[in-house]
């Protein structure tokens, strides 16, 4: 299935004891009308905060219904943050997580001195001051194959940082937003927000933008920028 | 001033005892800011749930503050759901009421069969079986200067139904999303929702667009389609 989930209201999409997450409301509402207990694989996890467009999960289940009826059956009873946007049957070797070629982020910000109601929670805020065209010419630095050791989270447990990034770019969405959009065979825990935290470097002009490979090459947490809020982020679509 | 806010945590625009309202946060957020008792006058009122992209309010200052500082003061106090987005000094006389000469609103759907979590609150859902092509048809029917009486809440307590609509019209605003955008010098309780409802029966085919015409010349609120929920209206701009 591919679900679609607003993360304002959630504590990440993993099951937390005590949390309300978008794993655990979906298998509470899967087992309600499935009448079943339903495991779900997805693509990966997002944070607290973060949204989706097109999270991609993976299920077993007994019942032989056609897919528009669970898509359907399941859209009655979600809760208005969470729906099912496509259903689909696929052979039984298909994992949401490890068949997984290209996952896309969007990262979604606006240029104000203060806050606009309407893109609270959904696009994140950044000073009307920075350079936005410089942030874009910085993208092209992160695409290919690199060890993004300086663009995790030091809590991860990974060993291996080693990802390709495919594109990454930042364009106008509408009249009000930009979106830093990226797409890549994977990604690290929090490595889209600090990319984006070290474009700003670039936007403010703490830093040039080739200055992103010597961060790359220094494989050091401390040369990339700050860990951007979680808000604006959206996980877009995954590629099978 | 004009102000931006999001109406789904607010009772509406005016003051209602013991509620949340944004005149209600307004007043109390300036009355901190400059130390003095004041009192704001709005365009008009909105419902609760409608939002506004371009209310603008009057108010009396003895403050000989830059429109400026006024501004950036209000927007560090303000919260997240009000932002004052342009403040600027008028003349004495000035009534944000009174002197308005039109005000555009707009009414934004998307049509689906499920909800969709990111335009919860923000963007009515409609069948995906209307027709969007007719209901643009049926907007020029609106057109001109009318009674519309059949548009106005029971509840109103207007005796004066005859208001002039400048132009009125369904576009696409994106991807996923529609509008009905329509200005006028004025507008009755619940008139944009009702027009809107009526709008739906004729993307249902329950009536014709010129159809609008005969409930225009009606006069009687049962001729129209239901009052639409308010949580996709902005009341976009007020010109003067």
């Amino acid at each position: 299935m591919t679900i679609e989930y607003m993360g304002t209201n959630f504590c990440g999409y993993q099951i937390q004891p005590g949390q309300r997450s978008v794993q655990g409301e979906l298998e509470r509402v899967m087992k309600d009308v499935l009448k079943e207990e339903i495991k779900t694989f997805a693509s990966g996890r997002t944070d607290a905060g973060v949204h989706a467009l097109g999270q991609v999960v993976h299920f077993d289940t007994k019942k032989e219904w056609k897919p528009d009826r669970i898509l359907a059956s399941l859209n009655l009873y979600l809760p208005p943050d969470i729906s099912v946007i496509k259903a689909e049957e696929v052979n039984e070797n298909f994992d949401a997580r490890f068949n997984s070629h290209s996952k896309t982020y969007g990262l979604r910000f606006y240029l104000s001195r203060y806050t606009r109601p309407h893109l609270v929670n959904r696009s994140n805020r950044v000073n009307d001051n920075v350079d936005v065209k410089l942030m874009g010419e910085a993208c092209k630095y992160f695409v290919g194959s690199h060890d993004f050791k300086s663009f995790v989270a030091r809590k991860s447990g990974k060993t291996d940082f080693v990802r390709t990034i495919y594109s990454a770019k930042i364009h106008k969405i509408n009249d009000e937003e930009y979106e830093f959009e990226v797409s890549g065979n994977g990604f690290l825990y929090n490595m889209v927000r600090i990319m984006f935290g070290t474009l700003l470097l670039v936007g403010t002009k703490k830093i040039k933008p080739e200055d992103i490979t010597k961060i790359i090459d220094g494989k050091n947490r401390n040369m990339a920028g700050k860990t951007e809020k979680p808000q604006g982020l959206y996980l877009k679509s995954v590629k099978y």
